[in-house]
């Protein structure tokens, strides 16, 4: 199976997301990194490109250098996909640059600073045919995607309630102004977009509660803060959702939850029972039962259906994480490409767009003195 | 050390909570039950009697005739104070009457129907000079006491982050119109108050948010819900908190979380860590840093301070549970009575006072479309 | 109903199981204290009786005071029991001077300092026809007896493996001449018996592997250790078990396994699958399966049989913990004396013969070069 | 930085092991996996090949051609090091064919068949100057790194308790009789060798307990079982250790451990505290203190030794789990060719040369009536 060529745009060495981008397209083989512009600092882009092997000629300055020279590149060499690990301001003009130009694209989130951007960048991936893949790596996780086939198939009857939280804890103390590049762009509006915690993770969280819901968030009731004196966008998010049809959800989002590491946890109760699900365990799905014992599900364990099996690598009881999920991402998108696995599911822009509505529709709500604020809906594939 | 005499007021064979309070009276030897109106039913009344090993002469058709009668007896005979375990619209008169013929009251909660029962309770325990205690059983467990102290002596800092949430799914089915008492009377508003599942088990959340944080409410932007048809009182309630000094929080309580036994957790986040602790795993609090490991605190172990610790009656290991925290409380309510103890804590008026007003300002926002409502304060013992 | 009237040797104030037993005997108004020979302090002794309100003349000063003065009240008044919660040697004596004076008796383990002296309690309790209870606390649990019942009915298919274990770590350092009243005699010969963690903890181990597999012991092979200078008696217990019908076993007890609490946990599995207990979380029962996801049965939760629910005071999520756990011995010890739930179990002569035999087979196989001992089996009640 | 080219005998298409080696070799961009002789059968071993996106021409028919080939190419395209995962009974003559003609060799466990093969595969190494690593995956595990740094540093004083269980239940039928070929020659004792569970993984649990404890074992008292009906080698191993300087430990391993996964779990305990891991929540790591409350040390969290942190790729709460161990050996492989990074230890000829002397004492002790045989050590670099 002849292996995908890949490009990177961010992710010099030091940043933490490109150096995971890598590791999950390396792990099962499908994609080769062969071409980059990772730093505009050019010293830190060279060095990065020795660092992983790659030819020199394929590390560039810019995203416009690269997409120039491997579009003129014969077909069998030039890269198929770029990534773009960048800071959130970037992702639209070069995802749509990159689309343009007939790569597929696999970005970073959020997808956009607005609704708008996000939907340029929709218009650009209908237009060019290409295929655009969001990094919601949870989305990748063997037991998410067997939670939302319950979800789907009726085993908890109409879902009542949805409870999502991320708690990290990692800007408790003012780090954004003392140094920390991770933090310093992820708290500058210019940057980051109108969110900051809520663009950071708490798109996360809204990704993964609807699509396991599989239920659209109607409307929103919110409360932003910023506890860190000085601090430019919010560091904590709590928001009463409502659901069509009638369910009802909370979701709580917070980078100042001083201690805790990154504690994605998803809960859905239904008429019949609920699921439990936190990133931290992965490999493990609770199902709690009203009338019969809970059932715990594991990774390569009994009682998974197909599709959620297929996203193991190893026999129950072997751990598999982050990375791992990440590469079942990778590991769709090439598929996709290469016109298999219909099966195999990743986020995209349908996934984009939602988030962006509801980070506007979070802003929007929590400035006001109204109960609640509709998300727009209505995107469709 | 002479035993205190106790009398009941609800509580007939059959009935849940009057046989949890009978056991934590009995657990420590600090009482004995002597006198009881169990059941309006007669027949029910004087079986539980007897089964209870009461003096036939003692158990009453009335709280009229108990209180009239007890208060007859000489005082080294006569009950020192009154259990009171009926449905909530009884609450308020009852309590009065006891206290007004000078009984101590150990009261269910909800305290009352309303702010304005509550208030004249209050007035009614102050004139008297007698005890008031309310059954928010989950104070009594030795580690809320010492996650509250570790609160108060600034181990995490300021608090910013305060999440509590009680999750039982044992009203999913409409039990309460198939002849289940317990749910039959529990959402019948004019025996269980405005508030369902609010006011019986998110009244618990929010005692325990305000205990132990140290913090007061100051406004609550809120969404309830009655997800099985036909039911006449919420089932399910959602809350975002604002409290003074700018610590945000959320509360979930429901009864329709299907597969959920009875999950009460608290987590208090503030600038340098934050802990964890869960009811149905009551002897373990997690403590979270910023810059350090986490510790596990247990109960009986290492690292308590005395308050939590003369919590305990057996070593580290050997768990101790619900019946154990509640017993607890009927200890420091015995030990004030006596005069002893000062150091030993109970909830009462200010406690019952806090949580009605929770009650009313949730029910009135999230019938409403402002986004905040206010609590009144200004209650102080 | 009327209660019964119990009588206590041993568990002066400040004795940590005395406490204990009284608790349990309280909890659910089976008993009545009434009469005790607490210590062989006098004034600790009426400090006791005085503590737990006990009418004074009958605080007696020995236990041969105690018989000959109950045995003398009328059949109404006199104790129908006696608990025994003194150091190990001296349960053989006074245990069968009670059961020949007619008391019902419920001792502490082990049972006694020999299989030969536990053959002539039970002997005596033969031919008294009085009931013998044993502390075997752990057999009090719910889910002991599901587990039991799981077991039993064939769920696992035939049995292969058994792994029992029960760390301390309390005995970590020299404290037994340190003077510590619990690891002084626990750690001395005289009055402890021939096993000090083996006696202790060990033989808590062993009861709850024989009653829960159904299975019996044939044979041992051990290794004792005793790791702080200077200690007489083993502190750490490592044993290879065979079992008729040819299941293996394992079984690990330690009193310098510093850190840890009071950890004991079983595990058994067979053909099918297998079950998971763990003492310090004892309202949860893992069973595994081969084909299908792992169930958690949980205290008053779904699936469990009549005979476990029954052990239960509480709904569901309500912790339960030890003292509770000891309560249910002492509820079926009352219910044997009355003639009342003969499905009710409590631990006695069989468990504690059986419990002897492991004591001296562990002994003399560790003393030794060969690699298994027999327990002489042939008990039965 | 230039990757170093790696071939491989063994790992066909659908075999486990196979696989995740080459995943693991992929991960971190240190290796190419540029050469194989996959399978004996051409078909699947041509199948293979193409599957990589290997050069046809250096898919081999055998080792023998491999090495014959690869060592004719010029040094900078000829394979560096060669992966064996073939049966047992291979790895000596292979081992020994590729270090003779100058590669390194990364060898699955166990080492050989016996101590006499052990050592000649050790005389081979020393003679060829080249590396020889062995596949103790667990030992990769950043937690375990921490775990053994902090006993050898003295944390928990001397050592008086190791206890090591690896439970798993995928031979709870005779699937090896039934067409399983994993199952199959494992169980065969010519390719196999003597040890059946005890080779496949009671080898893990014993290395493992030697490199964290940094303890040597002296002396085993073993008990094998094969429960099922047919098998030809043990299924299920239960041994008692004694360590130089007197720590004892327990060892337990089963493959008929119905419904358990991979359940490897390492305990120890000394003079002050002790550590706890478990291969299925890899990344937390107990340590449990006499005097203070118990700590968890998280995978990239706060308190680990730099050690351990340089073995992580992601921050803490992004679960890193069997792959990611397994990289780290391959990583640490790398870097020792290379000449760097000599603090990253991987498991090689000792760790290989003890598990084959610890399977040998235990077949023998298992087999005879003395309670205690010994291990010869005096194994060293």
């Amino acid at each position: 199976m002849t292996r995908l060529r890949l490009g990177m745009v961010g992710g010099g060495e030091g940043a933490f997301i490109g150096a995971v981008h890598r590791m999950a397209a390396a792990l099962d083989g499908d994609w080769d990194l062969v071409a980059g512009a990772f730093s505009t600092d050019d010293g830190r882009n060279a060095r990065t490109g020795t660092l992983l092997g790659l030819d020199g000629s394929r590390v560039y300055p810019s995203i416009e250098a690269l997409i120039a020279r491997e579009r003129a590149l014969p077909a069998d060499d030039r890269i198929d996909a770029l990534t773009i690990v960048t800071p959130n301001h970037l992702h639209a003009p070069m995802a749509i640059a990159a689309l343009d130009a007939g790569f597929h694209v696999f970005c970073e989130k959020p997808m956009a600073m607005s609704v708008v951007e996000a939907e340029a960048i929709a218009a650009a991936a209908k237009a060019s045919g290409r295929r655009f893949a969001l990094a919601f790596t949870y989305s990748g996780y063997p037991l998410i995607e067997e939670a939302r086939a319950r979800v789907a198939r009726g085993d908890f009857g109409a879902i009542r309630l949805v409870q999502v939280e991320y708690l990290q804890g990692w800007l408790s103390r003012p780090i954004d102004v003392d140094g920390n590049r991770q933090a310093e762009w992820r708290t500058d509006p210019a940057r980051a977009g109108l969110g900051g915690c809520l663009g950071d993770i708490g798109t996360h969280a809204f990704q993964l509660a609807e699509l396991v819901s599989g239920l659209s968030v109607e409307s929103v009731s919110a409360d932003l803060a910023a506890h860190v004196e000085g601090r430019r966008l919010d560091d904590d998010v709590s928001a009463l959702l409502r659901f069509t049809g009638g369910a009802r959800g909370v979701l709580k989002a917070s980078q100042v939850a001083a201690g805790e590491e990154n504690g994605l946890r998803l809960r859905i109760h239904g008429e019949r029972g609920g699921l439990d699900w936190a990133q931290m365990e992965p490999n493990m799905l609770t199902l709690r039962w009203l009338d019969r014992p809970a059932e715990l599900l594991r990774t390569g364990g009994p009682g998974l259906h197909d599709g959620a099996a297929a996203l193991t690598r190893t026999p129950a009881g072997h751990p598999e994480g982050y990375i791992e999920a990440f590469a079942n991402l990778y590991r769709a998108f090439a598929a996709a490409i290469r016109g298999e696995g219909h099966d195999r599911r990743f986020p995209g822009v349908v996934d984009g767009l939602r988030t962006m509505r509801f980070i506007e529709a979070v802003i929007a709500n929590a400035g006001s003195d109204r109960k609640w604020t509709a998300l727009d809906s209505g995107d469709s594939e």
